[in-house]
């Protein structure tokens, strides 16, 4: 490809406001494409993507040198450089990724609700993209193709901005997905966009005339940044910190198993446990044996006064005031007991992200009060809490989790993508004679 | 009723911070109330209107009493002190209401999906309250019956500030609902709360821990500030720029119909029309008859330079750039000719607000254009945009109309005060047989 081609291709030296804009009137062609055209543009991008194979090594390899210093330098741990680094079968996992969402069921134009208003007059519920979103990340190169296939196939148009570790390789993988739009007349290149900088974020935070949606995707800090920051509804959740509350009428081994898997089975994520509560009636048998078995793991313990005093002194670390309110995404778990079940909601509702708790009980009651009183995306009732996951739970993709309590809570799929409108079919229907009594609506939902 | 209770009844010389922490205690009890006692609650508390009529009309002549010289200096219109006033018909209409909130369907515990993701492991989607929700008002004082009725209904705690000049009528209001919560006794008091001054919404809306959701209703300064200001997530809408397009293959009769309705029928509210576009195939037949049948009715026409050559030079002022983006909210009316769809489509999406808009023809492949690509909470095709509106929607309630796009777009009703949890019931399960592939999802959909 010529420089020039590329630098059609490429947003250069644009304003983010002016990328904003061009994202905007990309939206709107987007938005009228049919899902065959859709679903052609991500089946060739997968291929393009396989295509560009030795282009993206080459970029990300230059980003994973670039980042060497600050590795030696500790500002980057050797974790985050794994994370960074695409292997040729994370090259393969992307393109199976995009074509997993090409075959994902169409999200646009589902009839949500349907009300015959009167004689004539007939209204639908339809879901619509919801037009321009703008998602900020960190790190992981595969949220490029990840982000953009399910924007693509919601109709949105995304303005990405990455972590600067892997500046080569993201600005490479988008070059990659705007080339292959390219290839369509019908599909506006500027439906995906890269910014550059730190202070292109700022900017993008104050086009809440041009960007629907932020979604945010990275540590605590990039997130609430970005929450306290944007005049755009945001998206995400800033921590989790799920509980485990193992009740008196628990279970004695699915209380073992689910503390186990919902601490240990990947403790860098946002759906692990970071405090196990314990009803005192079941405290002296059920603590020994779950902290055996998690100190063999590797976990440390940090417990209450209660907790310590069931268990040999040198075992735990005393708990403090912040560990409560702490996501260690670590091996490393709080525990308390419990005088109750209120005591735990009370505890879970006070210190909790209202990101996913859980219950052991076989008290059906219990549950019930456990599941309705947490105020939390996701109340389970013997699951562990890494459940919370837009895969597990069958949306065939994920976005990311919400915290929040509007649009989309907990873990989001395509559908969080997409928000509706009421459309409306008359034959010269005016509110006048509804106003007057001479009409009266019949409000006759149509199933 | 003595001082003393009163006292209790009131949340004096509490701060904001402390209210929202009782509000949110109080939403907790709340949730865990059945529906028949919600609905009890809200029979109980239209007698107590009723009863309280005196004392509201007291409270309603003082304030209107204190506005006089607000409006003798012109700092309040007339139609201003006209909607401050409340009249015996209106408290019947007040309880009316509010016994007819009580006989709307239970909003909670709908169950929204269910998946079972395996055996014995199933997820269900249910709706729940938000917890506590932050109104802000102005002027009319019906608003609290209604905002607190729907409230307790979808089980949600509320923090009310009205309009200053309204004070004391709000305060009995407030009052009297206060009262007849405390008649029972699993219902808390703290459910409903009234804040006093400008201050406090300040700090309102700094309470994201506490407080789920800001619902404004008012001017759109006031709807913009909240909006700029809050860090909690807001719904609402600022204005209501809502278009007519009269496309070349409109019905003459349908046309003059809805742009006289959505214009004339009620000037002063956010679906009325502010700008008609017209199609210039069509514009020398129609606009001659609408903006004699509009200037019959008083409408200011102001055209764009192809309108005023189609009409006599003295019938029409001349537009300027800022009426495609005024609200007029009165008897004004926009109007400019277009050459076609694209050009109305983008039209409206550059000036309007997100609103309503309609397209008048008989031409359904330009209504699917116009409905798709208008992006709009509401868009219709033959109807007025009056029609905008939860009464008229079918949802037996309005609590407002959002132009966001996130959570409730167009009127909300009951259903815009709920969010939903995630429940999932599992029997021990754990994510780490997933992993390993040991035990494969289902995911089969549950009717």
């Amino acid at each position: 490809m010529s420089q020039q081609t590329r630098a059609q291709l490429q947003a250069d030296n644009a304003s983010v406001a002016s990328i904003a804009r061009r994202a905007r009137a990309a939206s709107r062609e987007l938005a009228k494409l049919s899902t065959e055209t859709r679903n052609e543009v991500l089946k060739a991008a997968a291929k393009a993507i396989e295509g560009g194979r030795q282009r993206i090594l080459d970029a990300n390899e230059r980003d994973c040198r670039a980042a060497e210093p600050a590795v030696a330098a500790g500002k980057l741990t050797p974790a985050m450089l794994a994370r960074l680094r695409v292997s040729g079968g994370g090259i393969n996992l992307m393109a199976w990724q995009v074509r997993q969402v090409a075959g994902l069921e169409n999200p646009l134009g589902r009839r949500l609700s349907a009300t015959e208003l009167d004689d004539g007059l007939t209204l639908y519920r339809e879901s619509c993209p919801f037009g321009v979103i703008g998602v900020v990340f960190e790190s992981r190169p595969d949220v490029v193709t990840q982000i953009v296939s399910l924007a693509l196939k919601s109709g949105n148009a995304v303005i990405l901005k990455g972590g600067s570790e892997a500046a080569q390789t993201n600005e490479t993988l988008v070059a990659i997905w705007r080339e292959c739009l390219s290839c369509f007349p019908a599909v506006p290149v500027d439906a995906i966009n890269l910014l550059q900088t730190r202070a292109d974020v700022m900017d993008l935070l104050t086009q809440d005339r041009e960007v629907d949606l932020i979604i945010p995707r990275g540590s605590y800090e990039l997130v609430r940044f970005i929450m306290e920051h944007s005049r755009i509804p945001v998206l995400g959740h800033g921590d989790g910190l799920c509980h485990v509350y193992v009740d008196k009428a628990a279970d004695m081994k699915k209380a073992i198993d689910i503390t186990y898997d919902a601490k240990v089975q990947y403790p860098a994520v946002c759906n692990s446990a970071e405090t196990l509560l314990v009803h005192e009636a079941i405290a002296g048998e059920f603590l020994p044996q779950v902290v055996a078995k998690l100190k063999k793991a590797g976990v440390e313990i940090r417990g209450d006064s209660k907790t310590r005093s069931l268990l040999p002194n040198d075992a735990i670390v005393p708990a403090t005031e912040a560990d409560w309110a702490s996501e260690y995404l670590d091996l490393v778990l709080s525990v308390k007991v419990v005088a109750n079940l209120d005591e735990a909601i009370e505890h879970i509702n006070r210190y909790g992200s209202r990101h996913t708790d859980a219950i052991v009980t076989e008290d059906s009651d219990a549950a019930r009060r456990f599941m309705n009183e947490v105020d939390s995306a996701g109340v389970y009732q013997n699951a562990s809490t890494r459940f919370s996951d837009g895969f597990r739970y069958g949306f065939g993709a994920e976005l990311g989790i919400s915290t929040s309590k509007l649009h989309a809570r907990g873990p989001m799929g395509l559908e969080g993508l997409t928000t509706y409108k009421y459309k409306l079919y008359g034959d010269g229907h005016t509110v006048g004679e509804y106003s007057t009594g001479e009409k009266k609506f019949k409000h006759r939902r149509i199933e």
